[in-house]
């Protein structure tokens, strides 16, 4: 029986490794060295090009990588009926929330500017500020919105929240819905995007929400972290507003086009920091044993857990 | 009456202006500037040069500026019987924090890394670890260090202190005096350092400690950071260990002599992050409000608050 790993954007010799650990007895494959299609029982996939899951006509469960489902959703070819689990990764919320705090650090205790003086020998103590005077705002407060907005909280920062629904977080403002969008930006110094992935939030990130920030904040213009979808982001706007002087700096985890190109501007501007879609990572190890687990479950008969629905997209 | 500030190290224009602000009526003034000497009756000091407090005749209180009095208590030429004022910011801790916080993602996260591939716009997905796989050992457990250890474990790393006395912080093992240093050591895969300057302290840092550290952590050799005081490190120990692999990176904040030198070969080890003593930077508002608050204490009778006890050195 074979497992089929479908990542093509991926370094995957560690999954290989950790699956052969967590289920030895399963001959594991990696795309595109598929072997006979048929031997394939079960595929673990991110991103998989049109016609390769489609390709192996024995398929009994698929499992989708990554924090959101979008990313196997979106090939068409998808057999309608295979059963997809959403891979449960406990450490998911914790890796984001490390992410965003770590963005947020670097842009409010001014780490670039410091790199930029250590490469040119300047031991500059310029005035800072307290956390207190840097409001933070999430878009997307689901449940890793919901934690970063409370570590970031602790750390002293006035954190704010948007989402369809009004959501109750100790300490963190609620704002919701599209009537109190421009209120939520009004008063953001330090947009972060954890929104996910609906046709809803296509392009939500252009120069018209930018123009809307805080220009109150300690930098004078607002800084941009977008760890959500990259398809939320109308990349020129980005540029056009870091040039213009209304955003003062982007850390970008996500693009429109993954791998980002290498004639992308975003890889060599000044005040841009550009991450390889790595803000919640999953540990390889964690998720194979869990996708193990799932198949001996399957296989003796116990049902799925975690399921996807294909109409709601989640 | 005149204010004299003396900060020989410190870009000054913004603290003078915060006085002037938070006490319109002093003549502030700022070394070496100092007019005639017998017009100062406050002066608020960081690294003063020898015999300049001494030169001022009608002092009435000095305040110490930063977060330890050893910056002021080592001016051997200090007037004996002036009373010191420890300034007292409420914002110094979650300063120091943020500091810990940032500078421990940066090395968890390989921030460096992703901003290497950056300049070579390469999009390398690298696998990464949990945050429990890191052990965080704190030396130096007073308010500072208990919240680091706080805001560290709440973000999933394991997290030990070492101290004088045992100290319970919830979720932090507590490691205390000399008996206990190896074990710590043992344990800890990111040393940080935020021990007071005491004569014990001296030179703690060295090539021993090092190689006492944990070599089982997730980069296979340890990491230091300190944000105590220079003293502590004996640097050219911290860069032969950085060269024999013994140690995996570091970043610091203080030094032995301060401004860095611009020799110094810190600032272009590839493996060494330098930052300019501000890992807990006061906020000059707050500061001179405080100040401004006890000169107005003093002249109208009041005992000063948080007075120095210069035999404790604290």
């Amino acid at each position: 029986m074979a497992f089929l790993f479908i990542t093509p954007t991926w370094d995957t010799a560690t999954w290989v490794a950790s699956m052969r650990k967590a289920a030895p007895a399963l001959d594991v494959r990696n795309w595109p060295q598929v072997g006979n299609p048929a031997d394939v029982a079960y595929t673990a996939a991110w991103l998989p090009p049109p016609d390769v899951v489609k390709g192996l006509p024995n398929l009994k469960v698929i499992f989708s990588l990554g924090a959101g489902v979008d990313a196997i959703l979106k090939d068409p070819t998808l057999p309608a009926e295979t059963p997809i689990v959403r891979v449960n990764d406990p450490d998911l919320t914790m890796r984001m929330t490390e992410y965003i705090v770590l963005q947020v650090l670097i842009h409010h205790r001014q780490q670039r500017r410091i790199d930029a003086n250590q490469r040119k020998k300047i031991w500059d103590s310029f005035p800072t500020h307290a956390a207190s005077a840097l409001s933070v705002g999430i878009m997307g407060m689901g449940v890793l919105g919901q934690d970063a907005a409370e570590k970031l909280r602790d750390l002293g920062f006035k954190v704010a929240g948007w989402s369809r629904s009004r959501k109750t977080v100790r300490g963190v403002e609620s704002f919701a819905g599209a009537a109190e969008l421009d209120a939520f930006l009004a008063r953001t110094d330090v947009l972060v995007s954890l929104l996910p992935a609906t046709p809803d939030t296509d392009g939500v990130i252009n120069r018209a929400t930018i123009r809307k920030l805080s220009r109150k904040g300690p930098f004078g213009a607002p800084i941009l972290i977008n760890a959500g979808r990259g398809r939320q982001q109308v990349g020129e706007d980005i540029l056009a507003s870091l040039d213009a002087g209304e955003l003062h700096a982007a850390t970008l985890d996500v693009f429109a086009v993954e791998p980002l190109p290498p004639d992308s501007p975003f890889w060599t501007h000044p005040k841009v920091t550009v991450t390889p879609h790595c803000a919640a990572d999953s540990d390889p190890d964690t998720i194979c044993a869990y996708i193990a687990q799932q198949i001996e479950r399957y296989e003796t008969g116990l049902p799925l857990e975690n399921l996807v629905d294909r109409l709601r997209g989640y």
